[in-house]
């Protein structure tokens, strides 16, 4: 399991290539949740979402024989942007599978980056088991979603929450495969175990909720159009770290992030993609627990499709 | 006429409450406009637009006595967002006067930083010689939105650009009253005079840029929804700064305006607003004329209102 020290050993290699990123307060959204209400901008980060950290921390501790081999993942887009910017940076060839349904947004934006991206299967795990032998069929390096060193390179944005707002009482975080959600929590409960960490995920997307709250993993429906958080296929190693940590797990219906996404736009005239606005879906419903204190929502990316902005808005 | 020394001294008033924005690169952009396409990401600050620099760097150099009688301004919304962020920064109070039909929300941020904001008159215009009236009244300080310390401010994030891209050979910057469009003529044109600055506006809202060819102040009507560059009576300061360094400027219908602000959110996920938008409909324009350059396309702000943005992407 990653741990603080791990997340400060991540810090030279993703400063390397990005700068911290913005941690505004919003009034008008202070007044909407009856809270101190401030939003982490994670969407302001190059290919616009937070896993680039964590591709930035992987690449810089590959081997010379890893390196020449390349890296293949899969991904729904934001962690395959991620794989790729950082193959880009450090020289190294990336394969990427994605759903065939993918963001095309993303689509070309991993393409821009230089990765060769293959469309297989319906969904996030379907195409990474095919990539993944893919990979062990050409000699490269599988990367998985939750490896340790992308769940430290993600946790420096925690780390920079902790020094822009040293008595955060709340941090409200996506998940997807949970890479997110552990970053924070390491970071956030190591540093003070008082500050409460909440996840959230979209209700057509629960398998990681349930196997939080089942203390073991469950696979679950997905039908969910956050493709940020399409998780059917629960990951073990996330788990552990959530079930040490979490505070708590809400789920969002998929039209309340809709609504999200438009609140987000209207209040902070920024663009979170699906995943980014489900924090704000979350602490809508438990605006109660929430009154008067201090709380970080994650806006974990930007990378919204053009159709999900127009449903979200319409 | 301020000078890259005074953009320079700007820069810890500046730092004290900000961070740099990031210059990002876009692949799919680039492709777009046949050059290598970079986007100054302003839309990212405090209160979402370039203009928060200007107001920081002017707050810092007021006397004890103009900080007793607080700041009037006018606005359309950027430049009050600006002045309520730094009054309120600095522990001052600040009276802004918006036309009757300013963007609400705009005008719902600057009342979240806690200043007094009135609606008066048809236009910016109108507005600005209303308060200015009200500032002389009641001992206050009016703000001039093309005042030297605010151009020095704004010109902060021109040298953010030379530092991150000292190669630059083209910037493309929006005009509203000029003090963007001037605070990156001086800081690029006095580094290296052969990078070519580009200014831009809407073909509704034409005044600074006839005044601009004329070489003399021209009126000119004023009908553009861009409500960020709405601007019908030219400023005296800020042309002859043009006149001195402005390498060309390219009007764009509003039509095309907001063309550009969806073609903005397909290609960068980023949502500028019409302001914000008009250097990559400026850019589409000139085609032939940037092939293969190295471009800088400025998003001066991201506060787009949501009818707006329903317009660009319908």
């Amino acid at each position: 399991m990653p741990t603080l020290h791990d997340v400060i050993a991540a810090r030279p290699h993703v400063y390397r290539y990005l700068k911290p990123t913005p941690l505004y307060h919003y009034a008008s959204l202070s007044e909407l949740l009856g809270a101190e209400v401030y939003v982490k901008h994670e969407n302001h980060l190059p290919v616009g979402a937070f896993k680039v950290r964590g591709g930035l921390n992987f690449a810089a501790h590959l081997s010379a024989a890893e390196r020449r081999g390349g890296l293949f993942t899969a991904s729904t887009g934001n962690h395959g942007q991620s794989i790729a910017f950082a193959a880009k940076m450090h020289g190294i060839k990336a394969t990427i599978a994605v759903p065939e349904v993918a963001n095309p947004g993303k689509v070309a934006a991993m393409r821009g980056l230089g990765a060769t991206v293959i469309h297989h299967g319906a969904d996030f795990d379907t195409a990474r088991e095919w990539i993944k032998a893919q990979a062990q069929a050409q000699g490269g390096r599988f990367v998985s979603p939750t490896e340790d060193l992308l769940i430290a390179g993600v946790g420096t944005y925690a780390l920079e929450i902790m020094e822009d707002l040293p008595d955060v009482e709340v941090i409200i975080v996506p998940v997807g495969a949970g890479s997110g959600a552990c970053g924070v929590s390491i970071v956030a409960k190591t540093i003070n175990p008082n500050i409460e960490v909440i996840a959230c995920q979209s209700a057509q997307a629960p398998a990681m909720q349930r196997s939080w709250l089942a203390g073991e993993l469950v696979t679950a429906e997905m039908t969910t159009f956050a493709e940020g958080v399409a998780t059917r296929v629960p990951f073990e190693n996330t788990q552990q770290i959530m079930r040490q940590y979490l505070d708590d797990f809400v789920l969002v219906d998929d039209a309340d992030i809709l609504k999200a996404i438009r609140l987000m736009i209207e209040h902070t005239h920024n663009m979170a993609e699906s995943a980014g606005a489900i924090p704000l879906g979350a602490a809508l419903q438990i605006k109660t627990h929430l009154a008067g204190r201090k709380v970080v929502l994650v806006m974990s990316g930007g990378n919204l499709a053009l159709d999900q902005l127009k449903l979200s808005i319409s």
